[in-house]
Order: structure tokens, then sequence, then C-alpha cells
């Protein structure tokens, strides 16, 4: 889809479920960053490449359909941390494989040196990549990421 | 239980979670019908049969669970579609098992022809039956079914 | 394929091994009708609906390979219970495949709350759909699922 | 943590899905006691050891996940019967996971002896211990294994 | 099923495929017998034990399911030698749990010291016994148990 | 079997192999207790619950048999803890099931957090209930557990 | 190994494990012949076929090698119901395997239509053959079969 | 078995069920050849290797065995393209072991990149050898290297 | 790829590891020809069909996956045995699969019926097919497939 | 190991098989860059970035260790995307695990998205994170996030 | 455990079971040896090395926990030959892993290259090492292990 | 092959993958030796035994391949290390396999106590027999083993 476009890109953020406890999680495996200054450097790197972005939360699997859902009617792509769903919500998985907008699957932990139940992913087969192991560097390397899929679809 | 009856025979049909998107969702797989059209046709079906129908929708398994629930008070069957929660939904699956109403299983697409997990359905082993891949005749089949069921757990 | 068409719409209906005991088969697991009765229905019905059928039965794989052959010059659909080769015959998979005649898979009982090796069709996935546990009625919602598919693909 | 307490040890007590039908359910499966009159024992039985308890009960996911998180800024202890979740809810796993509270999971009946399904808890391998079997008595004596817990923590 | 009964007791034999060429076959897998000499061997002991017998052999899983069939009509018992069928068919397995007829299973070798997949039979589930690995003998043992199942199912 | 019955109720608590051991097994995993002041708690226990009970050990499998069939004759329940047998010892499973006796199976650690093969408990489907991860304290519950059983039982 | 022999053929009778509860176990599964009038049985018709025994029975794992080890000393050929150790006592097995003695293993029940575990035994490929399913009349078949075993390796 | 022989090679050649229907089938899998050009080619290659061949095709299961055991009698190999029971007759499998002929099986498509089932041939084990995926090309490369096993075995 | 070429068509032939010791491995298993001798065969029969052949071998992976980039800058097609390496070097199938070239996957003995191991090719998904069993003849049975195939795709 | 450091970060990258034919390979696929092209944005962005960085390729297994191995001595980081050993090299995980240097596993296309093989990485979890699935930037978003990673680690 | 000791080192040797019918047990898989002499060479090979044995023998599971806690009380090492029992005796591996002795498992044959379930040992993961394949070697290099073993920790 | 031989015996001793970091390699895991070390006490200890050895080390699989085959044309046994090989190098196994060498499969640690991966050797059925666990002490007694295996062929 070749479209010229103008205004920023813009970019749906969304935290699945516990993720809103992050600092308050076990900070051994998730590191010191609680979920607040998360989001701060998130929107803050969003700012430095110009993006336009929400960011959302719920430990509601519904919920998360709902914001996939929804970003179908504004967003230019899709940063989802999917949390524990990752490995078993094919309804989240059908929710992102039916919007069609780019997706970045991204996993603050590398999820492949934990328990081997994390190391299968029912959404990577839908989402356009994954970033998986760098903290919260790994939500700003797909907002650089998602920022590149934009440009090189409209280009 | 062979009990005489008055009335229309009551039929909740549930919709699982993406099925509001179609139409939007790919009408390669999903055919061209959108949400708001396959429901007028169960509607019209119904009235044809002389059905008195609800149709209810969320993306959320708990709400599923709540419509399932809430059934057992006034229908005599249910027609649900659990979309994507078809493959893992123990919780969904205990509400029909529970609800001891007879249940007829959805998929507008042959979900045999598919991805490998959509060929596992936890609902299967406590629905009455399944009618699969029809498109929306499948919803349709399915309140004919229903009627049949009923009918003849009351002669 | 949108054909222009006359003439009634013609079902070949292939009952599979051991149908021919139903009635004598266990009445507690697949009712009280028997092979005739259940035919006779099937007739009624096809007539009510303006559809030509044959209806053939046999325990012989090979056998039901032929009638889905014949089927080829001459029917627009086949409705087919393929009893318990249902779990493992490739090679009548493979003619109903090859046939590219709109299929729809019958069962009796509600196979998947039998045992496991029930769960398993390797049929399902050259279907068209199917439709499960409805005792007789599977025949007679196939014939109406049946007529609908013949119809759309001329219209 | 071997930390000096003093007021009475609270406990969340959480019902998972369908839980809420109790009495409902197959009384074959579940015993005659209804939801009101479970609940009721089990403030009968906190009454009885000293310790005050919230219970809860939802059909949603996300909820239950909720109800989790609100337990770690008050509760000393959490008694939960996950429901159906019990077999694939990494999402609650991980809420409990990360709660770091002492955590019985509690099963009214011999989730072994039923379906093959039900022996697989992804919960157990979070929570401290496991009560299963004993009907209401599982809640009661959860409760009596969560005093101890908790008492020998502070010890 | 205590049923007073006259005449002799009637028991069909049915061999499955390739049991024709018994003597051609691997004798140092299946002895020297030939099917003609066991074939002899069956009647002289079915003799010796008062029972009337037929035997039946065919290379067709369908002909097989119609021996089973038959049966019904007229004996007391079967025993069946299913030749590699006992791995994989349904069908028979079918057949002969409908007959609702004592039925014994038998294998002229030890099926469990050979490849993996002869371990596996389809059709022990549904029979009344095994007799397995004992050469000819299996059958003329088999004919002393269907004879004493069936006297004592009428005693 | 709702019976009156007079005189205390009687207990056999059966420790499996290797817990003789315990205060010398690895106390990380096993606690602090050993064999003996466990004991001493069960008997302490049991005596302010007003049971009965006998306690054995034994590191053979065949010992535990002959004491679970011993109990069939003087004893009204259970406790066992079957050690590493719990994973493999389908001749103890045999034992408890043809006992017929309620029966309360007891673990000191959490087993689902330990090695995968502790997982799987084929004592589970025969016993009544299990009782999990609490250490010493598993055993007391679980006499309190079996006294309730019981007197439920007569009731 | 053509030997001349003389004098009677002997055979060692072994019981696994909870044989010794016939007729206090599960009657409906086990029918109604107690161990004491099973054993009478194998002896009448052991005399009737001129063949010497010694019966056994252990709930010991340990024993039943011992028994087969000290068989190898007297007995011409095995006759064993290896109870639950069937399916997983690789030590019995080697016993047998070790004995080079013709071996019949023996079940009274027809485990083939029990529990999934009860289908695989371990000592099938070592043994000579299996009688499974007759109750009692397995033990009695057996001695006929080992009676013609052993006369046809000296014949 | 180093014999001397006379006259012509002769060749029995096998076509399972559905090769009837080449040319129908699917042309994009099967190519465009129809049966009979294919059998032409067939026999204008064993022409010029100096072969005598039958082509013989059945759907049926125990016709293919009919026309194995038949072809032991006067043939010097097989060449047979059991279709789709390629994935699961063990009975012919059995057939083609007991016959000791050398046997090739052939394939028209290359059957490791269809669906995953089609990977797994039971009669493999049993074959001489396999060619695979050369369209009417495998067949006439069989004849070629039948005629060579034939060949070599009597030099 | 309907193209005109002129000049001979060119066929690599690649040994895979341990090849380079036939006539050293086992004969019973691999036959007595030697490393030279098959490939004088190999040459003497690629020069009566005209086709321009190099022969290659390496035990090591690397080299085997040089010479199929190689051959994608001359040959036509490839003729490969790529010996164990066959079961797992997705690598090696890589190379194939990116090479374009239609390749003949050859191998000397019937692996179907070795160990298990043997009977998986990763190779075979992406080959044109698969020549097999036939000892040396293997090699020459592919040339000629190798150079049909060729000629085929420039008709 | 938070040490001073000075000079710039230097970066092994690391190509595995078949890479090097990039652009030749299949372009649908891998994109239409090639090989010399993609290094050349990777080296430009690692100039960008102020990164030292090496460039190798290797179809050889033992080549990719030894590359490995040698980054131990001058690497602070290394980027490597091991092609279709990142599926069963187990020597190349040693290497890296060994290694102890923090180490980003990139593919260019989204592996799971692909053949189910490709789903598994037995480099994933020595490896510190994986990018997946953006072509070319794949790599040039893993050297800033090995750049972050160093920079984090040393301050 | 840096201790200084005096006095020979002490290894308990412990044979499993059916290894005290060496010699008889099929010597051309066990050697020629029989459990005697075997027993001898131990001996003499552990006064040459100048430590103090005791050798026990059992057939019984129960006996050789026994064994093994006893070793505690006086042994600096094990050295075992678990016989079967190395398949499935999860209490042997947990009397052996509480222990804290250093354990050497030892086999007389390649267990690997025979049946498939003797490959598996639930006793190496608590051993100290293993040394499989060499016949009465195997045990006298492992009193060679042990000795090294025990000298190393003290040293 | 009872020859007699004169002159030392030769052992080759073939190092894998990643032994050449030895030292550097996680010390924790693999001891304080470094890989001259161990090689120097390897040395040291055959020329102990009298014994001719060579040591050779590559990171290549086909280079291992190669030094195996090499040592058929001078060495008496084998003595190898395969590293990560061990795990999936079917082609190093055939290069054992068919040098029908006596070879001894070495491992530094236990393999089976680490990760799941680690337990399988597809080496140790074609390897004569395995000495795992002892770090460099398992290398040494492999030379005394491989001694006594050729002193004994000789003999």
């Amino acid at each position: 889809m070749q479209l010229t476009r103008s205004g920023p890109i813009k970019i749906a953020v969304i935290h699945g479920p516990n993720l809103n406890m992050l600092g308050i999680r076990d900070p051994d495996i998730y590191g010191k960053d609680n979920f607040d200054s998360v989001n701060q450097k998130i929107e803050a790197h969003a700012k430095s490449l110009g993006l336009e972005i929400t960011i959302q939360q719920s430990n509601s699997e519904g919920a998360i359909i709902d914001f996939v859902q929804e970003a179908m009617s504004w967003a230019d792509a899709i940063v989802i941390n999917p949390g524990a769903y990752t490995h078993y919500s094919y309804a989240i998985r059908d929710a992102i494989g039916d919007s069609r907008l780019p997706t970045i699957e991204v996993h603050l932990t590398n999820v492949h040196a934990r328990e081997e139940f994390r190391r299968n992913s029912v959404i990577s087969p839908v989402s356009t990549g994954q970033i998986v192991g760098f903290g919260t560097n790994s939500y700003l390397l797909a907002l650089t990421a998602a920022k590149r899929l934009v440009e090189e679809s409209h280009r």
C-alpha cells in the first residue's frame, strides 16, 4: 500500500497483564525501572523520533483486544508487550492479524532463558517482528523499528 | 426432561472475540458479510422459525461466561461462536457444561482447513453439536438445529 | 465458477461403514432411528427442498472412493458420513479433495464427546463444512446446507 | 522476612470463574453447598481462627489479576480457587508469582480424577501449596494452613 | 443375559489380510503350518469341543466388516485374527463393538516382540479378551475360551 | 455408606521411601524437622482431634502395599506420603484403589515447584484429596481432613 | 533345544501385587472368585493336565524377581500375572528374559478396556505369549498353553 | 539366490487409489498426463527395456493386497504407487513384505513438499527402494531400476 | 522458465560425509563398490547420456554448502547424497532451496529400513525428488532423471 | 562488571550460512538488498554510532565458532545472524555462552511466520536478546542495542 | 568439605536386580564372568588401590535404598549398578541424592546400544558420573574414579 | 578378531568444539584445568600406561570426521569428547561406526545434571562405552579403559 501520507506517524503502545507492577515485580528479573519511568522513557523517545503515541495497559485480555481494534481507526503501527497472554491468547493474535497494522512484539526479558512455556509465542506468527530481552530499551528500539516500517511502506 | 412448555422457544446467540470486526476482517477468509448484516440475517431467520433470540458479542472471556450464566435463567438453548476462545477457554467450557442447556457451537470458516491450532476445540466435548464452515449460514443452520433440539426434548 | 444451471440440484448421499446397522447399533449412542427410517427422512427432506439425491452405503473403503469418483460426473454436491473411516482414510480424503465438489461431512453423534480417536477427522480439511451431533437431523441440515452452497456458487 | 507484626492476619479469598454457580453446577460433582453457604462457612471458620478476610469472585481473568495485585497492599496471604483458569492462565500465575504473598491453591473436587486437562495446573509452581478434593473443607483447611504460614514467617 | 439355550454353540472364525498366505509367509516368524492345515486343526478342535464353526478369510476390510455383521444373526461368539487391520481399522472395531458378541482377538505371533506399530491394537478395547503368541494354538485356545464365555453367559 | 459407628476414628499414617531420613535429607528442601519430631507432632495432633493412629514407614514398595491392605481391616482412613513412589507405583495405586478407604495424599514440599517428574502423581486419581507443600503441617491438615471425611460419611 | 525329558511338566504360577485381595477387590471388575478359589481352580486344572505346579504371590517386586530366578532351577515354564508391575517393572522383565523359560503373561481383566496406562506391558516383549481378559479362565488357558509349549519344544 | 533364469523379466505395475483419476485430479499437482497416457508411456518404456508387464489399478486396499499376492506366482518384481494407502496400510505392507519380491515404491509428486501426513510411508521399510517426485518419469525410472535389481540378483 | 539452451546439460554431483569411505564402510550395508568405482560408474553413465558432470565430496557441512552455491553459476541440476547431514542440516537445505536448481536427493541404502533417525530428511522438502535404496544405481537413475528434468524445463 | 573503559566500543558482526547469497536468495522472502549493500548499511550505521566493527561470514559451523572465540579477545559485544544453524547448532551456542559477551541474535525475516522448524532457536537461551523480522534494519537496531548494553554494563 | 581424614577410603559397592545371575544371564550380552568372579575382581582391584569395600546385592528396590541409607554412616563413596531400576526408580534416586555421597553409576553393557528404554537413567542426574559399557572393567574403573573423587574432595 | 600384535597400543584422542577454551570456559562448570594442562595430564597418563597417542582438537564437524577416518589407518582405539556435536552430529556418529575401532566417549561434566538437550548423545549407540562426569579424570580413565579393550581383543 504505497500511499502518500502527512502528519506525524501514530503508534499505539499496549502493555499486557502485570506490566503495571513493574518496579514492584521482581527487580532481579525485570530491572529497576518502574511502570511510570518506563512510560516516561517511551514518551521521551517517541518525541525525539517525532512520533505521536498513546500508551495503554490492561490486565484484561478483552480490553487488550479492544485496544487493538480501536487502533485500526487511528494508528499506523502497534508496539505491544502482551505479557503472559503471549503464550496462549489466540484471541489477541486474531485481533492483531485482523488489524493488518504493522505490529512489533516486545518483551523486557529474554523469554528464551526462563521457563519453557515462555518460549512459545502465539503472537509472533502474526506480528511483523520481535524485539526481546533489552529491558526498557526493547520498547525504545521498537519505536524506532515501527517508525521505519511505516516510512518504508509509504515510500 | 419431558416437560410441557408454552410460548416461543428462546435462544441466546453469543459471538466471541473479534467477530464484531466481521466485514473488516479479511473478507477472503470470512466473506463479505459484515457484523450488522450477519445479525440481521440471524434475526430474520429466527423470526421465520418463530424463535425469540438475543444477540450478544464480547471480546472478553469473562463477559462471555456471564452471557452463558445469564442464559440459564431464560433461554432454551445457546448458539455460540466462541471465536479464538474455542481453542483454550476451559472457563467458557465449564460455563457451558454447567448450564446444561443444549448448545450449538458454530464457526464461520472451516477451521480444519486453516492453522493447526484451530483444529482443537475445548468447547466441542460439552456442546451438543457443531456446525462449521458455512459462513453466515452456519448460524442459520444452528438456529434450525437448536429449534429441533428443544422441540425434541419436550416431545 | 459462476455458471448458469438448470434442472434440480443433485446430491450424492454416502453412508460409510456400519451405518447400515443403525437401529441395531447401540441405541443409547445412535438413537432409535434405523437405517431405513433415516433414509426415508433424508429422502422426504430432499423432496421438500426440491433436490435429487442418491443414497449409497458401503462397509468398503474402496467402494466409498468409487461412489465419490462417480459423483463427479453427475452430482452438484456430496453429503457424506464416513463412519470410522473419518479417522484414517486418507484415500477417501484424496477422492473428496480431487472431486472438487462441495462436500459436507456429517456425523450422527458428537464425536468430540466420545473416545479420543474420534476427535480427529482426516476428512475435515478437504470437506467444505461439518455438521456434527444432531442425529438424523445432521443429514437433513446438511441437505439444506448443500443446497445453499450450490445455489450460492451459481449465483 | 522475620518481621514483628500486630493486628489480625488478613487473607484474600478469591473464587475464579463459574464458582458463583455453586449449588447450580452439577451437585454430583461439586456437592450440595451453594455459593452463599460456602462463603458463610468460610467466614465462620475465619472468625474462629481470628482471621480478617475478604471474599471476591469473578468470571474475568483480568479481574482476578486485579484482585491479586490489590491484595499485595493489604493481605498477608491469598487463598485462591482459580477454577478453569488453573489450567492455562499464565497471566494469573505471573500475578501470584509477582505478589510474593504466600498463596494456597484450592480445588473443591479431586481434579486428578476427572478429565485429563484438569490434571495440569499452571498455578501450582508459584503457589505455596495446594489443598485439593475436600469440597468446602478445602477452603477451611486452606485458611488454617494460611494462618500457620503467616505465623511461621513472622516467628 | 441369562438365557436358556439349546443346540451347539456357534462360533465365527475370521482371518484377516495375508493370513491366506500362511506357510508361504515367512516360516521363521509364522511357523510351518499352512493356511489349510491351520484350518483343519481349528475344525478338529472345534469338533472335539462340540462347537459349530464357520471359517472365513478376506484381504478386504469391508468384507471383514460384512463377516462380523452377518455373524450377529447366527453366531454366539467371534474368534478373529484381524491381521494388520488390528493396528488401524476403527471400522472393524466399530463392527465388533456394535455386534455385542463375545469376541476373542487372536494373534499367531507375539506382536509385542516385533515392530513397534504392532504393539497397538485398536481392536483390543472392544474385544472380550486376547490370546497372543502361541501360533496355531492361539486359535485353539480361543475356541476353548469362547466356549466357556458363551456357557458362562447362559448359566 | 451411612453407618452408625462408635469408638474413636482410626487412621493409618504411612510414610514412603526416604522419609525416615527427614532431618538428614536436605533441610533447605525438607525443613529442619526430623523424622521423630514429625511423628511426635502427628501424634500430638491426632490426640487433640481424638483420633487413634498408627504410623508406619518403609522404603519397600511391597511393604507399603502390605500396610494399605492391612489398614482395610481396622482403619477408617489413610494418610499417606508415598515419597518417590508417588510418581510410578501403580501397584500402590491399585492397593489404595482396592481398599476403598478415604485416602489423603500428602507431600511435605510443593512438588510442582521442583523437577518435572515430581509433578505427576499416579496416586492422585485414586486418592480422595491431596495436601501439598506445607511441611509437617501437611500431615496435620490431613488428619483434620481425614476426620471430617469419616465423620461426613457416617452422618 | 530338542531334549528328551521324563517326569511331569513343572510350572511356576506367580501372582503379582494385590492379587491376594481377589474377592475383596472390586468384584464388578475382577469377578466373584476370591484368591483361594482361583488357586483351587488352577490346581484342579493343573492336575487334570498332569502338571506339577507351585503357586506364589507377593506384593514385592524383589520377591517376584526371586520367584522367577528360583524357577530357573526346577520349572519348565512360568505362568505369571504381574499385576500393576506389568506396566513399569523392567526388573521383572529382565528376570523373565534372563530365565529363558517359556513364560505366559496372564491378566484377569481386559486391560485394554480400562485406564490408558494399563495398555502398556513392559513384560510382553519378553514373554512368549499373553492371555488376557478371561477372568480365572485366563490362568487355566495359560496352563494348557504352557503344557503345549513345553511339549512342542521337546518333540 | 543366484539362479539362472530365462525368458523376459516380468514386472507387476500396481496403481493405488485415485490414480485412475489422473488428468482429472488437480493438474497443478499431478501434471497434465492422464491415466491412459501414463500407462501408455509405462508400456512403451517396458517394451524398450524388454520387460513383460501387467498394469492394475484399484481403489480397494483388499484388491491391491490380492494383486501383490498374485504377483508372487508370476512376477520378478513389483512397481507400486500405493497412493494414499502409503500412509497407513500396514496390510499392504505385510503383503509386500511377505511376497519377498523386489518392490519399488513410486510417487508422482514430491510427497515431502506437501501435507505433513504424506511424509510418512509405512510401505518404505519393506520396499527395496523409492523413486519420488518425477511425475510419470517416476514409473519409468522404476522399471529401469526393477530390471537392474532382477538382473543383479540372478548374476 | 521455458528457455532455449545449447551445449551439453551440466550436473553437479555432490557426495556428503563418509561417502569417501565407501568400500571401507560396512559392505553388508553399502555394497562392495568403493568410492572410486562408484565415481567411475557415475562418469561412464553421464558420458552415455551426454552429460557434463563434476563430482565433489566433503565431510564438511560448510564445504557442501559452498559446492551448492558454486553450482548456481554453472550447473543445470544437482545430484546430491547428503549422507548423515540429510537428517539435520537445515543449512544445506537452505543452500539447495536458495539455489532454485532442480536437485535430486540420492541414497545408496533404503534409509527407511534402518535406524529411525534415518527416516527423516530435512532436505526432501526442497529437493525435486528422491531416489533411494538402489546402491550405485541410485546415482545412475538420478542422472537420467536430472537430464529429463532439465530437458522438460527447456522444452 | 562495572569497569571504566576508553576507546570506541567494538562489535563483532557475524553472518551465518547462505547469508552471502543475499540478493540472490529469494527476494520475496529476504528483500532486495544484496550482501554488499547490507554490509555497507551496517558499516554506515556503526560509524554513525561511533562503533568499531568487523563483519565476517561463513557457511561453516566451525568457522563461526572460531569467529566467536576470537571475538573474546577484542570485542565488547557480538551481533550474530546464525542462519539455519540457529535451529540446531549447540556448538555455536556453547561458543556464545562460553564467551560471556553480550550477544544479540538477529534474523532478517520473521522466522515465526515461516516453516515450523524455524521457530526454535537453540541460540536464544544464551543470547542476551533477539531482534527478528525487520530485514536489514534488524542489524541496525542490533548495533544500537549492543551499544546500549555495553554502555550500561560500564556505567 | 575440605576435611583431613585418616584410615583407608571406604566404598559401598551395590549391585541391583538380576546381577546375581551374571554368568547365567545371556553371556552374549553380559560376558562370561559370573557374579562370584566379578566380585573377586572387584575385591582384588580394591585391595590394590588400598580401598575398603563392602559388596551388596538385592533384587528389592527397598533393600537397595536401605543399602544407600546405611552407607551414609560409614562410606566415603558409592559405586552402584542399579540394574533395571536405573530406568524408573525415583526412590533410589532420592536415596542417592539425599546421601550426598559421591556416587558412581556403573553399567556392564553399553545401554545406549540396546532397547530404547535402557537409554534413560533417572539415576544419572544425581550421580557424580557414569562408567558404561566396559563389562567387569566398568566396576574397576569406577573404584579408581571413586578413589580420586574422595581424595580430591579432601585435598 | 584375535590377532597377535606387537609395538605399543596407539590411541587417537579427539577433542570437539570449544574444548580448546578450557580454563577460559566457566570454571564453575568445567574446572580449573586449562586445555594445555589437560593435555599434559593425558600425555603423562598415556606414557605411564605405555600408550602412543595423538591429541587433536577442532571446532569443525568435518575436521573431526577427518580425524576419525584417518585414525582407521593407524590407531587401535579412539578416545573422543565430541563436545556439543554429541547431541546432533549423525555424521560423526557414522564416521565412528564405520571406523569399527573401539571408541570411548568422554565428557568432562555430568551431562545428565545440566540442560535437557545434553542428555541425548547420538554418539553413544556406536561408541563402545562412555565415561562421564569426572573432569580431566574422564580422559585418564578412558585411556585405561581403551588399553584394556585393545588388550582383551588381542588376547
